[in-house]
């Protein structure tokens, strides 16, 4: 079940909803990482245990980001899928990244330095936008999926 | 003591340091808000107890995220202030803020809805430097406070 709000304000909300270890990691892997089974998700290298990630599944499907559905042909394996409210956290993560870019290199020389970051360096923005419309190409997505 | 890192992936990377019900909010707090001391912290909306805003300012601090000094004229109350990396965040809070005002007013309609959303949804990076700059202007900085 999704946490109550813990007040009206907008920063704090979103918090309330996202603000974890787990629940960003995941919408990461799915939107960045390609991932979408439970299966892909465990053999992430943030190595998620399987009861926490049930739970934060059903969590991010509740607060409407995820949405849980098969394949046409093959109805055994749940897919997760991003939401349009969950794509739309990809100017989120991004700065995420950047930040961590920026900043924790000193605490954690060993942070992936690749070629993939020149865009994020680049234009944040632009960066956010490729994310969202990689993921859209690659599911054969419409525009919108709504929850 | 900040937690170990759990993989080389930027985006987690953030998370390990930010990825919790509070960091964040108490950034907020600091930047948006104003607040600076202990007292004032416990006295928000969020309602954070005082062994758990301790332990979160002691993380902030070990990041990087914030400076803790005093006046000079009253050396008695700690000061909590935001290191340019602190500040760095403005940008992420207000993409907090952004997804918050765009999703979540479904699940949580008391969600604050006032006025000073305008500039957030006109131009979000104008909204980011408008935080940076109040900040700076009002704690009579230089451009940076190094940790």
């Amino acid at each position: 079940m999704l946490p109550d709000f813990r007040c009206n304000c907008p920063f704090t909300s979103a918090l309330d909803i996202l603000g974890d270890k787990w629940m960003l990691v995941i919408v990461k892997q799915i939107m960045v990482e390609g991932k979408e089974t439970f299966k892909e998700f465990t053999e992430s290298d943030e190595a998620i245990a399987t009861n926490i990630l049930s739970s934060k599944l059903k969590l991010l499907e509740e607060a409407g980001i995820v949405l849980k559905t098969q394949r046409p042909n093959n109805k055994k394996t749940n897919l997760y899928l991003l939401t349009d409210q969950g794509l739309a956290l990809a100017p989120l993560l991004v700065e995420l990244a950047s930040w961590s870019d920026s900043y924790l290199r000193g605490l954690h020389p060993g942070m992936a330095n690749g070629a993939e970051l020149e865009l994020l360096r680049k234009d944040k923005a632009a960066f956010a936008e490729h994310l969202a419309k990689v993921y859209r190409e690659k599911r054969g997505l419409a525009p919108v999926i709504e929850p």
